[in-house]
């Protein structure tokens, strides 16, 4: 679904951010950009092959439209990127809203994001062209972001959108509560054998102890290495007698 | 709580990075920036202002380190930016992971994200001085993000997470990187004391053992009281010649 949305960039004047636009575009998984009458030298450009860095299959895919009506006219859903927050009455939507919502209609065919100039951001006029406003939450004292962070940030949730919940990360077996258990025994014996804890009154020591390694949930190699640093610190004890 | 989120960039080549990062910082409320061993010429630099556009209050209070133990010496819970997931079996956090949990500690004391080199990033070594590791999900064809849009994605997802979150509940106070160092140092020593490591070959039992430890993100208290263990422990031992 993420090939099916599009990223259109409106009268961008600096070619750096093209092609830094494409590299968070294709890190993201997307690869449609379209260009809206770029100021001249901008697309194609060196600059913005350079910064592109290994996304130079975007850059080349990359069509060029001389109207905002030309880039969306396929498109079910068009959502326009806006830093200020405009008196027009629009549906204004994070990039966390907008995400699950592109990606629905996406799955029926081309929706667009479309961000303005690096100065003036999208006119009102082309703001009415669109469903919904995007709006990335911002510091409210300095909220302009760079244009391709904006992409950025707008790509990255989409592919969050995209994945749905990450699949738990596999992990290494963890131990069992009996082997903690006789870890605790353990380290509970070495601990007197030593002369750390007073056997009398062991209570609030082991406590805290259970606190922190049952907080980290201790894997089964885990309990076999701090078992054996327990056995070779219970070597060098002096024999008490039982 | 954003002001407490610590940014660190180690090694950085490129000045305009370090500028982008510091406006997409100030784009969403962060304004701690911690450059640890730039690159010559990188930091201060014409470059770096520039791309930075109004946020060079950022750039102004921008400390420069030697060390990334001296950038994150007084943070409680420190992320390591990786593109790739490592052998290292740390617990990996996706930023809007990472996120709620950095900002839950930002309200006691300093936290970091770091973040590595462009071409590069983190070592190895680096990572495991990390708490958990840092990944943004991606492409998987073509998954390393510029370092100024690695940083803006998780600058965005605090931001998010700041406006959303409740505040956390009160949690025990933890130990900052140098104590929790200075115990790895002191385990080190009593476990060669004893006789359970090998001081010719400890580097796969430390770096278990950092991982245990780091992973239960210990307390300050906590740390007293293993200290206290091995001290004890120590002085079992047989006085070995210097």
């Amino acid at each position: 679904m993420l090939e099916q949305v599009r990223i259109v960039l409106v009268g961008t004047t600096h070619p750096g951010n093209v092609g830094a636009a494409a590299r968070a575009m294709k890190n993201m998984g997307l690869a449609d950009l379209v260009l809206v009458a770029p100021k001249a030298g901008v697309f194609p450009s060196e600059e913005a092959a350079a910064r592109a860095s290994g996304a130079d299959d975007v850059l080349a895919r990359a069509r060029v439209c001389a109207s905002l009506d030309e880039a969306v006219a396929d498109c079910r859903l068009v959502v326009g990127a806006s830093a200020r927050l405009r008196s027009i009455p629009w549906p204004v939507w994070t990039p966390r809203e907008a995400a699950p919502r592109l990606l629905a209609e996406a799955a029926r065919g081309p929706v667009a994001v479309v961000f303005g100039r690096e100065r003036s951001g999208l006119t009102n006029r082309e703001l009415e062209r669109c469903n919904a406003l995007l709006h990335i939450p911002a510091n409210p004292a300095y909220p302009s972001l760079n244009l391709a962070q904006a992409v950025q940030v707008t790509a990255y949730e989409l592919r969050m959108a995209a994945q749905g919940t990450p699949p738990a990360e596999a992990l290494p077996e963890a131990a069992t509560a009996a082997e903690v258990e006789a870890f605790f025994a353990h380290l509970e014996r070495a601990l007197v054998a030593i002369g750390y804890l007073n056997p009398a009154a062991p209570k609030q020591l082991m406590r805290r102890l259970r606190r922190l390694f049952l907080r980290v949930r201790l894997e089964h190699d885990e309990v076999s290495l701090l078992r054996g640093i327990l056995t070779a610190a219970e070597r060098l004890a002096p024999r008490r007698e039982p």
